[in-house]
């Protein structure tokens, strides 16, 4: 195994002295493992908190800041935080209206959001809870009950958040993250696999001219094992999973081309343009998007195609200034 | 070779699409194969051009906007732009007040580059190009006479195009860029090679537990072969190279730790922890950073560090809003 790493059992706890190091706007607490803005808790603003696994970077880390997250909470390599990490985040961000939790849906991952819960509730945090299942490769997989939950957990953080810096009350934005994520469809392919580093292996095999289409973020088997295609074959296969699930014709959508993490840019790139063939070609428009390493698995090459169908107002909640160290703009 | 690509020979051309379809604020011209901003060329101010080989991005075409580059020109990859293509760039954004050209030090660019500004001259376009040769680990290379010209390109191009944007006179955008190289060091590690398409296969042979000290962004050779090293080490190795050429004590500096292409995020903020760490504990004060993929070398894993001593001036003019695909603040 070849990693930019000191010690395997400190990779999450160096990668957030580097995010501290870097990012004077987050304050990083590396007692608790958590990342927060460095003005919170605001009171009266609804308090937004994700987190997960590690090794999906920069989700989600790199989406606490202004118009986003409050507060992420990173569990060790593709592992869930544990609740009380989860109840600091809360409390560290909890202005007195409520906190919304962002919860991708993987059954560890929705477990202790729910303890965490419970127990911000013993101290009186309102918490609404948002589960995030967008992934239409399969309906179970290794570490989940129903949908998985991916990319459109970055366009729920961003909407959301937006909403929540803008003064909207708790049901609104959790209401707004859950329509975001019912109108979100997403369909991951691995060109390779990738290797967790207390493992020291790759998480799955692949042959040499393999891939595998509908790919979990932690190397969760997807729908097929078939022979190396072409960018354009393997888009078709994302859209066609997407629009068969969700009709996208007459829809203006976001959509993100998301790197797993060792795919170059421009490749991405190239698979963009084929998405914008094959979306005109079916009668949807793009009218926002994001191309590039956005919720990755560590070094695995491939792409994860993320859609979402938009109304004026998502557009609108979409477009509001962003700074984080993922996501920036407008500021 | 696994490559989410379409044909081999067309890969610099589809990802071009994809940034014309991803970037109504670019102008992608694909006969020309020029990225340009969609205001150009305004009157009165000095036109910034940059290119190089593919396979680097977001490097250049990811920095063409509001505050950064006029133009890009992309070549195949890791192979030098034309001189017409160049041309085509440097005319697209002459707004009359002449045109600096970005230049990596690598032989091929830096005769191509020649002749299209003597083309320019000839139209009546006054070229004043500035050769970035900020990397620290070899004399002279594959090829390259001299040093190799990596990351410091980021940070002229950047620094440049803010004083080009307030409207800055030829000869001090041109300077403040050279002032920028001048001040500026790099080296980078490889921890494994990379495939360019065409070619089919790894561009060098790394053994399963070495990695290469002073790499090459195209895989150049570097300083040295050595057993696998901690990332305290490496940015050790990287740090120390960059001190004993430009002694940092005392500087105050803006940092770079740019991935390669194939390594995660979280690696790299990890190495990001550890220079910050190196730098205090030799007088030097990072008060500026990028942490993240910025010149790239397909999906090599490694990292490169780049190291800018800052001065006022210079901290201003990075400071200043930026607007482009791949750097963005302030708007």
């Amino acid at each position: 195994m070849k990693k930019l790493i000191d010690a395997v059992d400190d990779v999450v706890l160096d990668a957030m002295r580097g995010m501290a190091a870097a990012h004077p706007s987050l304050r990083v607490d590396l007692e608790q493992r958590v990342i927060v803005r460095s003005d919170a808790p605001r009171t009266g603003k609804v308090g937004l908190v994700s987190g997960g696994g590690s090794g999906h970077e920069p989700l989600h880390g790199g989406f606490v800041g202004y118009g986003m997250l409050d507060a992420a909470c990173p569990g060790e390599v593709f592992t869930s935080p544990v609740p009380d990490q989860i109840l600091a985040a809360t409390t560290a961000v909890s202005g007195g209206a409520g906190v919304v939790h962002i919860v991708k849906n993987y059954t560890g991952d929705v477990l202790n959001f729910q303890m965490a819960a419970e127990l911000a509730e013993d101290e009186d945090i309102e918490v609404v809870p948002v589960v995030i299942d967008d992934d239409v490769a399969v309906q179970d997989s290794t570490f989940t009950a129903g949908r998985r939950g991916t990319g459109a957990t970055v366009f729920a953080e961003k909407i959301a958040g937006a909403l929540a810096e803008s003064g909207g009350a708790l049901a609104d934005v959790a209401g707004v993250a859950k329509e975001v994520n019912e109108r979100s469809r997403s369909f991951g392919v691995a060109l390779t696999a990738c290797t967790v580093p207390a493992a020291g292996r790759p998480t799955f095999d692949l042959g040499e001219d393999e891939i595998e289409l509908g790919i979990g973020i932690h190397g969760e088997p997807g729908r097929e094992r078939v022979g190396l295609r072409t960018a354009i074959e393997i888009v078709d296969a994302a859209l066609s999973a997407i629009d068969e699930d969700m009709p996208l014709s007459g829809s203006e959508v976001l959509v993100m081309v998301n790197g797993m993490g060792g795919t170059p840019l421009m490749e991405l790139y190239g698979a963009y343009a084929a998405a914008e063939k094959w979306l005109a070609g079916h009668g949807a428009t793009i009218s926002r998007r994001l191309v590039g390493n956005y919720v990755t698995s560590l070094e695995m090459a491939g792409c994860m195609i993320s859609v979402c169908r938009l109304t004026p107002r998502l557009t609108e909640l979409w477009d509001a200034p962003v700074e984080t160290p993922g996501l920036r703009w407008g500021r």
